[in-house]
C-alpha cells in the first residue's frame, strides 16, 4: 500500500525551447517548477529533457520510419510521459524566429508570404509570420494572399518542382505586383 | 535616361524558411517567383538570399553590438533591400516547430506552458503554441496561465534565476497542480 | 498659403467596439487621444463616429448593392477617411464575443468547432474561437477537424441547404464522436 | 437495463454563430450534424439553442449578479449540457465582425489600435482585429503598440474616465503621431 502510494501516478517531461542561450531555462521557471513539485504536488513527477542535441528536424533523415538515434530516445521519453510541461520561450512576438530575430533589421520594408503546402497551403504559419512582423516593424501586403494547396487537384508542380498550374502563376504575379507597388509607395511617402 | 530606366528601382530580398529538406524551396513557389518576376514585373530585383549558413541566434555570441561575420553579412543583405519576400514554411500549424515536430508522438496527452519575459511575459507565443498543440494533439490546461513579465516589479528572479516573487511562485504552483489533475482526469477517462 | 497650412491634411476616423457599455469608450482612451491629437499632432484631424445605430449587419438587407440609410452614412463616413483609429474591446481574449460571454458558465465542457465557407471554409474563425475558449475553459476536440470550403468542387450542399457530399458528411461524422468520446472521457474522468 | 442503454450519456448544446442570415446555419451544417449524430452516434443527444433572442451582452444590465431572463435560460441551458458545438461563422477572418463588415469600404487607409483592460489590456484582441485588417485591406501602424493594463498601479484614469498617466498619454501621443506618419506617408505613396 505505501509502496502504491510512494509510486509516481503522473509521469511529466519538462521541455525548454531556448538552451540555446545561457541560463534562460532557468529564466523561464522551470527550475521553480521542479522544486514546487517536489514540495506541493503529490504524485507527479517531473523528468527535464534536453533538446538541444536533438537536430532540427531534417525528414529527409527519417529512412524506412526510423529516426536517428537521439531523435528515437527523445521520443521514447515523450511516448512514455502522461503529460507535458513547455517552458515557452518567445521570440519576435512568437514561438520561433532565432533565425527571424536577424531580420530585426528589417524594420520600416514592405514585405510579402508565400507559402505552399497540405490543407491551408501553409496560410496558419503566414499569419503566425504576420504577427512576427509586427514585432520586426515589416508592412506586408494584405491581397492578395498566396496559400497554395500543393496537393489538390490540378497539378502544381512538375516533378522539378517548377510551378505549372496557370491559375496559381497568375496569382504569384499578382503578389509580386502587388509587392512591388506598395514597396514603390512606401518608398516615395517618406521623400 | 534609357540608363536609369535600366535601373532596377526595388530590391527584394526572398527568404525561405526550410532551407534543409532538399528542395523544399522550389517547392514553395521561389524559383516560380523569380521567373514570373523577370517577365512581368518590371523594375523589380529579387535577390535569394540562403539563411542556412545564419546559425541559430545565440544571442550571447552577440558581443559588444557586433554579429558574428555570417550573420553581419546577412543583416547587411537585408538592410539594403527595399522589400522581402518570404517562402514560409508551415511546420505543425505555425513558422516553427521543426524541433517541435519530434513532438508529434505527444498525440493525446495533457500539456501546459509556462514563460516568462517582457511585456506580456512570452504570453503571445504561448498562444502559438496552443495553436500548434491542435496538430500535435495536446490537450493544454486552460487555467491558469502562466506568463511572467520578469522585468516588472517586484523582482521576480534573484541573481542565480531562482524564482522568488511569492505570488509567481503560488501561480506556478496552480499550473502544476491544474496540469496534474488533467492529466490524472485524461487517464482515468481512458479506462 | 496659411490657410493651406491651417487646413487638416490627415483625416482619421475613431471607432469605438464597445459602444454599449456605460463610458467604456472613455475607458478604452479615445477621449484622451482626441484630446493629445488636438494638442500635439498638428495636421489631423479626428472624428469619433458611434457605430451603435450600426445594425449587426443582416447581409440579407443589401439588396440591389445598396445599403440601409444608417450603414450606408457610416460607410460614406469611412470612405471619405484617410485612416482609422480603433479602440478596441476585448472579449474572452479575442475582439468579439459579446453574445459569446453568455457561455462564460460553460467552462470545463468539451467542445467541438464546425465551420463552412470560401477559402478555408472557416478555418481562420475556428483558430480565433479557439483562443477565446481558453478564457472560457473549454476543452476542444483537436481532431479532426471540419472546415467545409463550400464552394470547391464537388458540391457539398443541396438546393435545400443539406450537407450531400458523401465525404464531408463522413468526417462530420468522424467529428461528432470524436466530441462524444472526449466527452465521456472528461465525464469519467471526474468521478 | 435496456432502460439505462437508451437513456442519453452525452448532452450536448449546439450553438450558431450567424442566425441572422437567413438559412446560414443549414449552410454551416448543423442540420446534418443532427442527421449523422442521431444515425451513427449513438448516446449523444444534440439540442440547439436558438442564440438570436440572446442580446448583445449588455454587461450593465447584470445586476446584483442575475441576468435577464432571457440570458438566465440560454446560461442554464448551457449548463446542462456536457459539451457544446459550435457551428461558426467567419466574417473578415475571425469570428467576429458582423458590424466591422461594414468597414470593408476601409480597403487601402492606415489603421492604429488603442486598447485598455486587464492582463494584456486587451492586446490579445488587437492581434485578433489585426488579422481581420488583412481581409479588411487596412495598413496597421507596428509601432507603438499601445494596450494599457488599466488596473495596474500607477492609476490610469480618473474617476471621470481621463487618462491621466503621464506614461500613458506619452505612449497614446506616440501612437498618434505614428498613425499621422503612416497615413501621410501612403498618401503621398499614391501621388
Amino acid at each position: 500500500m505505501e509502496a502504491v502510494a510512494s509510486k509516481p501516478v503522473i509521469k511529466a517531461v519538462a521541455l525548454c525551447g531556448s538552451t540555446l542561450r545561457k541560463g534562460s531555462c532557468f529564466n523561464h521557471g522551470l527550475r521553480s517548477a521542479f522544486q514546487i513539485s517536489k514540495e506541493s504536488v503529490n504524485g507527479m513527477e517531473i523528468e527535464y529533457i534536453d533538446i538541444s542535441p536533438v537536430p532540427v528536424l531534417n525528414t529527409d533523415l527519417e529512412v524506412d520510419g526510423t529516426f536517428p538515434p537521439v531523435v528515437e530516445a527523445f521520443r521514447q521519453k515523450i511516448l512514455q510521459a502522461d503529460s507535458v510541461l513547455f517552458a515557452s520561450p518567445e521570440y519576435n512576438y512568437s514561438v520561433t524566429g532565432r533565425k527571424l530575430s536577424s531580420l530585426n533589421c528589417s524594420a520600416d520594408k514592405a514585405a510579402a508570404i508565400v507559402s505552399a503546402g497540405g490543407s491551408f497551403g501553409g496560410g496558419l504559419a503566414q499569419y503566425h509570420l504576420r504577427q512576427i512582423g509586427i514585432y520586426l516593424d515589416l508592412h506586408f501586403i494584405n491581397k492578395p494572399e498566396f496559400h497554395l494547396n500543393a496537393f489538390a487537384p490540378p497539378a502544381k508542380f512538375d516533378s522539378d518542382g517548377n510551378l505549372i498550374d496557370p491559375q496559381s502563376k497568375h496569382r504569384l504575379k499578382e503578389v509580386l505586383l502587388s509587392l512591388f507597388a506598395f514597396t514603390s509607395r512606401l518608398k516615395a511617402g517618406n521623400c
